[in-house]
């Protein structure tokens, strides 16, 4: 059955204190050449059918239940398998 | 600057507990052909160049940083930009 992957991430203009928290490990551990780190969230949806009406419920999903829009964007929609 | 996306996913044969959450929401909203969700984390990673050897550090690091070995997967690293 086809996936369908949803990548949501913490709007840039937030501060990212997990992001941070791992740049911060990064540069401790003396890993350089990292200017920044973000973390967000990616949904895997195991679907029916890949088809448009799906796709349109899962954009709608995805802006609605998926994230929260004060705070998250939508970053990306894929069919991928 | 580029950026290096890490996708990481709970190992398949695992329970996700919040995949099965949101999948259950869904089903209560009346919202069908949905069988399955699982939920994991996308790492942007801003570095200052992308090449093999930034390509190499990044890839050990979602091994043993970005990742639990035992209960995650890295299922992507890609550059995006």
């Amino acid at each position: 059955m086809p996936t369908i992957v949803v990548d949501v991430m913490p709007k840039a203009e937030l501060l990212d204190p997990q992001g941070k928290a791992v740049a911060g490990a990064l540069a401790r551990l003396g890993v350089d050449g990292f200017s920044g780190v973000r973390i967000g969230k990616r949904f895997e949806l195991t679907v029916e059918r890949a088809d448009d009406a799906t796709l349109e419920t899962v954009k709608k999903l995805a802006d609605e239940i998926l994230s929260n829009a004060v705070i998250e964007d939508v970053v990306g929609i894929e069919v991928v398998e």
